[in-house]
């Protein structure tokens, strides 16, 4: 299909992270895949260029999902009476293991890759499980798909079950190797990013030798921190020396500042932590309702906010079990309401501007210049139908894109762009 | 349509609060609209009647909503960042006050009533305004739907706004009266229920008549009790001789006893309320998801029901968006889970078996025998499919249902019973 065209409707996006951008009838123009601004009327030169009527249509930018596992789709909604170190024993690691099993491993990731793409996403952060052939397979899935997305290979060598557990750090480095060559051959919207589980799974020398490999490879970075108090205890009675759990990704080379990482869920960072990621600018995967379902907590995310931070947002399935991000957008600002009424009512609730902009320019940005219709910027978007949300009032266009966020299972997503290729839903 | 008959499928309803009792492929049988049981074997006795066959689906008791408010559907998912108070002023009151205009009403209330028709409700209790004859049109389309509810002429006589306010209690009580008599000769599956919308707006003159005429003419009682921290501050300044919110409608007869009362909401009732609503069977709607939305807070449900104290779930429209109890259930333990982990440790979280009584018998018993499979019960039912949600692995009859739960709105509603009668959809 042609990369060159202009969408025309009500079109959305962030001016920044406390503004939303509204233009009621405009024109959003993609040359070669990439943006060229949002016009009230269409500026001569793009006169020739088809349009793609989209009037009585919301039109926004493709969201981000900055953190999910793409082997726990299966069990999403499920099992959900455990907190984190629980879950990860019953829940989590007798399924991932079952993706040795490439017949298996089909199946899931194909029912996997058919919702993400009836979602709002056109960006994610994926973590696969430590298998290397279960994990081409699902970055051969999303390559197809037409979703741009970073993958993880997952790497663990301790404190795990004998059944899901990489035998050393040199085995664990060594087929984490030969997967990035070969996906470095095979993909090209399908990115391999280096994925420590998180701390308590991997030795200091795992780390470290993965620290080289993301530098190695230019790679980017994925893990967890600072979700759940007894994890955060645990890290610190395995890594007594360090000043807090961000740290040991920090002396392991895996904490921002050269590489770019995504940390998912930051519920208890510490002052020195938060400063870490600020100085590094390591990205924040906010994700509210996983954080929610096993009960870890409420993220301090207008502090995040307003110290700037980078942040985005990530359904975490399966300890979310919406793959939906204007789900995550409605779940942000609700949990933020209930962090705001009993644990610091000088912390205002998350506002809609906010969430939207985490949905997209936010966490767009770990993608490059994307989530936004501004020149220059990578052409992903969603075209939404809200006719199902029936009401005599009369909606200004804010309205009805608040009321896409809390009744997005009404909605219809009408078509959907990724880098100006128009993807087959 | 024929009110005896046998629907076959997996049956699930609750044996009590704690446990549910899940038949994997049973016969649900319903003669002359009241329940005979479920049973494994079809019992000789019933194997004349015409068997509806749902293998492969699953039969479960119609749900009860026990708070909402039908002129708010029209606002839904709009307005979310006020708090109650502000909320009432800049939302509520404006679009209550429409409902003069009954070319609006008309409108905003078929489409109230075609949405919660299509959800797995079948008995609600609802608010309506102040409007003597817009609140008959709702009641009337809700006669027609076949879902039995409970509708309310609200009755309001002091710090309202002139424009929406009634002149004076007498004026408030003598038109509740001729709607009383009105709704009581119209319709036969809908109740009028006393509604004081609540204290702050109701003076004590008005309460009192209120509690006489739900005497007079035998009828419940539906109000807000508790909800936020400035509201109970408020009921104070008004009423400063009372020992507690609920004492305010325990003095003038409205707080159960010999009238059945439900309340919206117990976030902030103290020891002596719940010792009151505990002694008076006063039922209690809880509504996580508009506590949630207008900041309230998190009501201590978990106390609740290791108390015994009767309770079920509400959506609240509008200070909830959705109109889903499964939506409800889903909020209901999330919520609990942010509670336990935030406020206090001792209080478990809300498991899926007790979310489910809520939903289905605890607050059926609103309405009577509701909200079970158990003989003589009145023949609620719905037919669900959760086929959309697919995963490669095995499930059981309680996983199916947990996931229906918090995928609810993936799932499809095949048919529903009232009370022995199907429901056209």
């Amino acid at each position: 299909m042609n990369n060159s065209f202009v969408l025309k409707g009500a079109v959305i996006d962030s001016k920044n992270q406390d503004t939303l951008r509204l233009t009621k009838q405009g024109y959003v123009v993609c040359v070669n895949g990439i943006c060229e601004g949002v016009f009230e009327e269409l500026p001569e030169e793009y006169q020739d260029l088809e349009i793609r009527d989209y009037t009585d249509y919301l039109i926004i930018p493709g969201m981000s999902d900055l953190h999910l596992h793409a082997p726990q789709y299966t069990y999403r909604g499920l099992g959900m009476d455990l907190e984190l170190l629980e879950w990860l024993e019953v829940n989590t690691f007798p399924e991932e293991s079952r993706y040795a099993d490439l017949d298996y491993a089909e199946k899931a990731y194909e029912l996997f890759t058919e919702e993400l793409l009836h979602t709002t996403t056109t960006r994610a952060c994926v973590f696969a499980t430590i298998h290397k052939e279960a994990t081409l397979l699902l970055m051969d899935r999303l390559e197809q798909s037409g979703i741009k997305s970073m993958v993880g290979k997952v790497n663990m060598d301790r404190n795990a079950p004998d059944y899901y557990c990489e035998k050393s750090a040199q085995e664990s480095v060594q087929m984490t190797r030969e997967w990035i060559i070969e996906a470095k051959q095979r993909f090209k919207r399908t990115i391999p990013v280096i994925t420590p589980r998180f701390v308590p799974t991997c030795s200091d020398e795992l780390l470290k030798q993965l620290g080289n490999l993301a530098r190695e490879y230019d790679l980017p970075v994925q893990s967890h921190i600072s979700e759940n108090l007894d994890e955060i205890a645990w890290v610190k009675e395995l890594c007594p020396k360090i000043s807090c759990y961000g740290d040991v990704y920090h002396q392991a080379g895996l904490f921002g500042n050269d590489v770019r990482t995504v940390m998912a869920h930051s519920v208890y960072s510490s002052e020195e932590e938060i400063k870490l990621m600020k100085e590094n600018q390591v990205f924040i995967a906010h994700c509210p309702q996983s954080n929610t379902n096993v009960a870890s907590g409420i993220a301090p995310v207008r502090r995040y906010l307003d110290d700037n931070l980078r942040i985005g947002l990530g359904t975490d399935i399966a300890g979310g079990f919406s793959m939906s991000i204007l789900r995550a957008m409605a779940d942000a600002i609700q949990v933020s309401k209930l962090r705001y009424r009993i644990v610091d009512e000088t912390q205002k609730p998350v506002r809609l501007e906010e969430a939207f902009y985490m949905a997209t320019a936010g966490g767009g940005a770990f993608f490059g210049k994307v989530g936004k219709f501004e020149k220059g910027y990578e052409f992903d978007a969603v075209v939404l139908d809200d006719h199902a949300l029936k009401t005599p009032k009369e909606l200004s266009l804010r309205d009805r894109l608040e009321r896409i966020v809390y009744m997005s299972e009404q909605c219809q997503i009408i078509d959907k762009y990724v880098e100006g290729t128009h993807l087959l839903l």
